[in-house]
Order: structure tokens, then sequence, then C-alpha cells
């Protein structure tokens, strides 16, 4: 029934196998995918790609939204195919090849990683491959469950394959909104002034000549692995949503508050799950990826509306939400990674940002990226194109982890993504601290009373004491700020031992 | 002759001395004043409240757009006057009480400082000392050589001290464009696109009720130091516009670049100088301050128009601009620096920005604001407000300095502002490092081979194999990464003696 995907018919006659398509990439190649937080991602052709016998192409430069599902990335790392890969990952086989220095990583803001290609600075995209609902008679492509850099793509790539989806209902039709910025020097206002604005065509503009194959295929996107919250990360939900109440009292928010963001993970699923309970209504979100959490959030009557680039859920979710999308339809807009992490859009609308910290300093630096100041996670992905922009900037992290080896309030952050500048509001399972307004020394005593973990707190409190001796608007003893890593490198924690 | 300039008859009676106006002041207030990068900053007044017998007030909260001039932090940081000071300053006495810990101080985003205050984050602004060119029928008030903060100050403040400069010539009127974009959940789109797109009104809302007293003042502004181009500087500028020459032979730019923005200082002069000779046509900038060079490009036709929040320039051009306003008011626009540094405008214009740093790291992260990862020098100021947006982020700095016994480029920043997700290209006098599209590594490489210093250059290179022997996305040594801080806190050089 390909058929009335394929509505430029002429392009049934491209119709060929995963296998044939990766026939068409050679060594050097600049190669972009769909892609965005797993969903929407190429399902078959980088997977044939990796797999190419004798051997795969060498030395490939990949491009996407974010990360890619289905272990693709992990695959085309085993098989040596990549050289350098941007903006974003999730997967530890990449990331090792990564931290070994063996493939070069662009670590970028989500919404700013379309510019190198429509400025030129990189060399030009030779294929892209993009998973699409439908191809339209136009030559247009309707994307599946995310738009991600897909517009960029299509426009700046040589030649495109396309992979269809048929496991992806037509029901999903309508939900994109495709807007392009333009280019310098001609770019063009972005004139969404609510979460709920619709500003933009249903499918991405696509020259019907580039398009040299097209791939069925009827894998669904890798589900999300939603983790249950827990005693810490319902703590962490707990101090938020009293602080968005005694905001409220104050008169600073309203009880639809502004438009929620947030990033991917447990503590962050566990806030926005807390809204199910509060006393919060006609929320709505402008965010990069929509989870679970907003569909129950919907179900509920508690969010009118979500905007984002993807739509990246858990099993059960994906069933629920994808054999009844006319449901959920009107509450739902996907936009490009450009658009969704506009600091334009976020500003203006005065987006409430909540991000995940791998650790947290305790002037209010935050490190996003780096495990001991040196070995990347996963990368900035979006959380400074909203926490640089936001009305409200949090940053949630656990207070120590590991059995209690690692606290993640440090002396000094070990790398920075999100500067002192940037970050309002720090919490833990401890604790909330709203840094707004606050001198440095001002938000140490803070985040130390009621953000460390009990056990880290007497050594940050010596810390801090013995450097404000030493003086400085940001005290800091230089030979011993980044100790507690060392000490963890040498120790296996970062707890002082009697010793010492 | 002052009646020509307080429209509004009935608040000729509310003239007054300085030191009348200063009595109205009392402990812990918050205190707002105008003056944006020494320009167009209270004279009079602030001078009196510090000078005020037998004791000032005590515990003030001082807010501005950015720096004063005439000493006047001095003054009321030796008064003891000061308990917090905000967003901004580049006094002596100030920074030496700062970083003594006796005054706090919230270093800010120039472009985000009045959210605090319209959001009700702060305390209310008790009082507000604004300079004056006029003061409308309507009792709206036109400023002076910047805007700043005021129309944020005026709008919030419980009551107004205006202080009508009588030597600020009356051509400078019309030379405003007051725009607000309103506060959330109801901003509105900044409707520039372009840097001589005229949206405001000419003079800032007030209600003359809050005006308490007007005091008449003809102190003109602090004159700017132009320190006239070195072997350096003029190194630094000439490898930037070798390379904007060969971005245009590129076809990414064209001759008339794209607005440009210019930190304060005289490798940022130089740069702007350095425009004089090119082949550069038809210039734009949309920029904090217009400083001496840009009235030089006017003069020599290579400036279309010059948007910002102040004029800043040294005595001889003062004098040249102000009394010849009429010509170049055409060429100038002056804004609030919510909309000068909008994040929105920023990235929309494509602006290129050129700040100075105090250190770049091997990977591309930028102190801005740290001597030593500790003591403050100036504050952020509005560099990231535009590095983070722009289209081309550059920085520049000296390689080393005080006789080769500071690396400017060390192993890792002691203090970041703007990371290396932000951080397009670096220049010092040896040459320009091009990150764009890098990754960590290879950022390293380029950065430590074109930037650093001959004799600093095998240093960073044995710190950079040596680490990435140890691993990682960003190679570090985490017990060394900050010694050349240390060893220059100890010996007074970052030069390892033959003995270690």
């Amino acid at each position: 029934m390909y058929e009335e995907r394929i509505r430029r018919t002429e392009l049934s006659q491209k119709i060929t196998s995963a296998e044939n398509a990766a026939l068409l990439f050679r060594d050097n190649m600049v190669v972009a995918s769909s892609g965005f937080t797993k969903a929407g991602d190429s399902k078959a052709v980088l997977k044939a790609l990796a797999a190419r016998t004798p051997v795969p192409p060498r030395n490939i430069t990949l491009i996407t939204g974010a990360s890619l599902g289905h272990n693709t990335d992990g695959a085309l790392a085993a098989a040596q195919v990549l050289h350098k890969r941007m903006p974003f990952q999730v997967d530890p086989v990449l990331r090792q090849q990564i931290n070994a220095g063996e493939v070069l990583f662009t670590d970028q803001h989500l919404g700013e990683s379309a510019e190198l290609i429509h400025e030129k600075i990189l060399p030009r995209i030779d294929i892209a491959v993009i998973e699409a609902l439908i191809i339209e008679e136009d030559g247009s492509i309707v994307p599946t469950t995310s738009v991600g850099n897909t517009a960029t793509f299509a426009e700046a790539a040589d030649k495109i394959i396309v992979e269809i989806n048929m496991s992806v209902p037509l029901s999903v039709y309508g939900v994109h909104d495709i807007f392009r910025t333009g280019v310098w020097p001609d770019r063009q206002i972005i004139p969404i002034t609510g979460a709920d604005t619709r500003i933009g065509r249903r499918s991405i503009p696509v020259d019907p000549e580039k398009i040299v194959a097209v791939v069925l295929t009827t894998t669904t996107d890798s589900p999300a692995q939603i983790n249950a919250p827990d005693e810490k990360t319902s703590a962490i939900a707990g101090h938020l949503l009293t602080f968005f109440s005694h905001e409220i009292q104050k008169g600073r928010l309203q009880r639809s508050l502004r438009p929620l963001q947030s990033g991917i993970g447990k503590v962050a699923n566990a806030v926005m799950e807390g809204f199910l309970d509060g006393d919060f209504h006609h929320l709505t979100m402008y965010s990069e990826v929509i989870q679970d959490s907003a569909f129950n959030l919907i179900d509920a009557g508690k969010l009118d509306i979500a905007s984002a680039s993807s739509i990246t859920v858990s099993q059960p979710c994906y069933e629920r939400v994808f054999n009844n999308f006319e449901r959920y339809k009107p509450h739902i807009i996907l936009r490009p990674q450009d658009i969704s992490n506009a600091a334009e859009v976020i500003r203006r609308l005065g987006v409430i940002s909540i991000n995940t910290a791998i650790e947290c300093d305790i002037y209010g630096h935050v490190n996003s990226t780096h495990i001991g100041g040196t070995a990347m996670m996963n990368g900035i992905g979006g959380s400074n194109d909203f926490a640089r922009n936001a009305y409200l900037s949090i940053f949630v992290t656990q207070s120590s982890s590991k059995a209690n080896s690692i606290s993640h309030i440090v002396p000094m952050a070990s790398h920075v993504d999100n500067t002192e500048h940037d970050v309002d509001i720090i919490v833990t399972e401890t604790g909330l601290a709203d840094l707004r307004g606050l001198a440095p020394r001002e938000r140490a005593r803070l985040i130390i009373s009621n953000c460390a973990h009990a056990s880290y707190k007497d050594e940050l409190n010596n810390y801090f004491t013995e450097a404000c001796r030493s003086g400085g608007h940001t005290p800091h003893l230089l030979q011993e700020a980044l100790s507690w890593h060392a000490r963890f490198q040498q120790n296996g924690t970062m707890l002082k031992t009697v010793h010492e």
C-alpha cells in the first residue's frame, strides 16, 4: 500500500532495498540523516551502510537532528564508518570511540546546528537520508515523528534517499509546522507568539530530481526508556512544584505558568508528572521533545498544547498515541529544531526550562556534558538554547550518586556548559536554590545549604570558607578546585578518607 | 535656559540642588541610575549622595545600565554606601571592595538585566536618577547619550530624580528609539530587520507625578580613553581583516559584511579602524556602544548606520560629534539595552561580534571576567548577549602580556563566561583560529599553533599530548589544568622555571 504514500508516482520507480541504497555512499562523504532524540530516524539505510560488504565506506561525517535510535550510531561506529559526528549522540559504542579520540564529535547547540550547513561552513552534504510519512505530488516530504534538521538537509543535500515508514499512521499528517527563517542577510522574523502558533506548511519542500532512492520500512521508533519516579526524583519534583506554587502566590506566575521545556530523563519526567496533581491548569509546552508525561497531561486535561521537534515515548505510550492520533493531534505541533529551540521564541514566550545537570558548582556553573571534565556523555543538546534565553532556567540533579561516592555539587565544575549567568534555579532531592539576583558568595551559601548532600556539606563549607580567606569575587583555591574530581579518579570516591 | 528643556512647566518648581535631592535617599534603598558605558549617567546626584554629611545612607543596592563615569562608583564605594551593585562596573575602588567581599556584585548579561526588575525578582526600585535632555510636556523623558535600562527604571521606580544636562545639545533629540517588548506573558515581537530599523518613540514614558526633583547639570560624559593601535593590536586587526576578505572570496560574506558589534578596548578599536583601509563598503553596526572608530568610519563614508545603547567617545571625538550632531544623526540610533542586546535581533541580523577575552583555553572556552579565576575585572557586560547569538562570535586577546609572564592561551580557562559552544574565532597577534565545526582535539591543535605565544607553545603542546594519553573528548589533566594560574600566583609568572 505504498501507493498512497508516494503521491509523486514516478518516484515509485526509485523503490529499492536498503542494501542497494547503501551502495550509493562513498568514502569521505558528508551524510545527513533525519532523526531527533531517536524519533523519525533512518531505520534501514544507515544500518545497511554499516553492514555493507566487503567493507563499508570510511571517513564519513554524519550530521543528524539529534540522537539516533536502534543502535545505529553504535553499528556505524563499530564498523569504523565514522570520521566525524554532529551535533548530538547517546550511543555507548560511539561514545567510547569519541572519548578515545577515534571519532571526532562536534557538540553543538541543537538550535544552531543547521547554520554550519546553510552558511556553507561545512562541506556540501552528499546524501541525506530522510524518513517520510508521505512524498507529496510536488516531491515535498511529510516527516514522521520528528522534524529536526530535515528541512535544512533536504534543501542542502545533493542527493536524497527517502525511507517511507509504512508503520506510522497517515493520521500523523498535519502535525508538522515547517517554517524556514531564510538565510542571512535576509532572515525573517519567526512570528510565533504562543506555543500554539502555527506559521508554516505541512511538508518539507524537496526538489524531486534529488531523490535517488526510496526504501520502504515498517520499523517503529526505538522506545524511550522511562524510569518510574523514585524517592529522589519525587523529592526534586516536589521542591519544584512547591516553588511554582510560591511564585504564583507572589503574583509572579499564573496557574498556567509559562510554556514549559523539559529535558529528557527521569527527573524531568517526574517533574512533569507532578503537574498531574498540582493546582495548575492550561499548561503549555514549548520544548524539544514530547515525552510520555506530556500525553498523560493531555489526557488529564492539564496540558493544552505541546510544541517540540519530536515525539519520543515509551512503547506503551507509542501505541496509545499513534493508534489514536486524531485525538492528540490538536494538542501537538512538530517544528524544525531551529524553530523549537530558537532564542527569539524562547525569550519572547518566557519559557520555563528544566534540564538535567551532570554537576553544579557552588557558584552556579553547570556541567551538562563531561564526566570528570574530560569524557563526553551525550552532548549539550538543546539545554543551553533554552537555559540561555528562558524566563526561568532550572537545572536538576541528584545531590550525590553511586553510593554517595560522587557529589554532584562540587567546588568548581570540571567543565562548564551553562555559566553562572544563565542558571536561575538548582534543585536536588535535598532542596532548591533560587539564585536570581544573587552574587557568587550568596549563591555558594545557598547552594551548599539547600542542595548539597549532608556528607559533603562540611567539606564544601570548608572549601568556601578557606577560599574566601584568599578573597575574590568568586573565591577559589585553584590548587584544590578540581581536587574532588582528581580524588575520584584515584580513590573511586570524592569523599575524603580519614588519612587525608 | 532650562525652560526649553523642561516643557512640562510645573516641574520647574521641582528644580533643586543635587545636595537637596541627595537627602531623599535612605538606608537600604534600591536605587537605579541611567548610564551605560559612562555615557548619560548621573553626574550630580549620586556624587552628592556619596558626599552627604554627616554620613551618607548605607546598604544601598545600585542598578544601572552599565558602567558609570566620573568615578561615581568609586566615590559611592569609598563612602561605604553600597551593599549590592549590578549589572556592570569598571571602577578600581569598587572592584577592590567587590573582590574583598565587601560589596556584593551581580554580574549580569546586560541584555537581561531589566528582567529582574520587571519580573519583580528584585525589591521595588525606590528612586531612579535619570539624566535627561528634555522633559516633554507629557512628562516623558528624552535621554542624552545613552538609553541603557532607563525606560525600565522610569516605569518601575517609585520616585524619579531627573538631571537635566544643559551641556548636551538639543540636536540630539530624535536619535533615540524607545521600544518596549512588554512583560511576560505578553511580550511582543521586536520588529527590527536591519540595524537601521526604527520601531519606537523618541522619549521614555514617565508618570510626571513620580518626578520628585529636577537637578540642572552642565558636566559632560567622562571621556573614553582611546589607546592608539600598537604593533600587537594592529596585527590582530590585520588577521581579522584578512579573514573577512577570505570569507568574501569564498562567497560566505559580502563587502558590507553583516552588522558589526565591537566591545570596548584598544583591540576592538584597532579592528574597527582597520575597516577604513579595507575594501569594505556600506558597513553597519548593531552594537552596545558607539565609539570613536564608528564616527571615523561614518566620516569616511564606510559606515551607513550605527545602532547601539550609548555613544562613548574620547574628548576630541565628543566635541566633533556633539558640535555637529545633525550631520551624524541620520547614521545613529540609540536603543534600550534589552533591544540593542536582544538575542532575537542579534540572531536575525546575523551580527558579527568582536569581544575581548581575558583568556582562552586550548579548547575554546573564554574567560571574560575573572583574573586568575577569582578576581572580578569588570563583568561579562554584553559579550555573551552577542557571542551566544551572533553569526560569527570572535574573541580577541594578546597571546601573552606583562613581559610574557602571563599566557592568555591556557590549558583550562580559570573561569568560563563564553563556552566552547559559542566561540567561533580566536585571534591573537600571532594568528587566527577558525573553530567552526571542529571537535575539541582539532581546536586545541589550531589554537596552540595559531594563537599561543612562542614561549608557551611547547608547554601547551606537552599538556595537550599528555592529556590525550589519558583520553577523553576534551582531554585534561585535572591536577595540572589550573597549575599555570597557581604558578603565576606563586612565582609571578606562568613560565616554568628551569627547576620545575
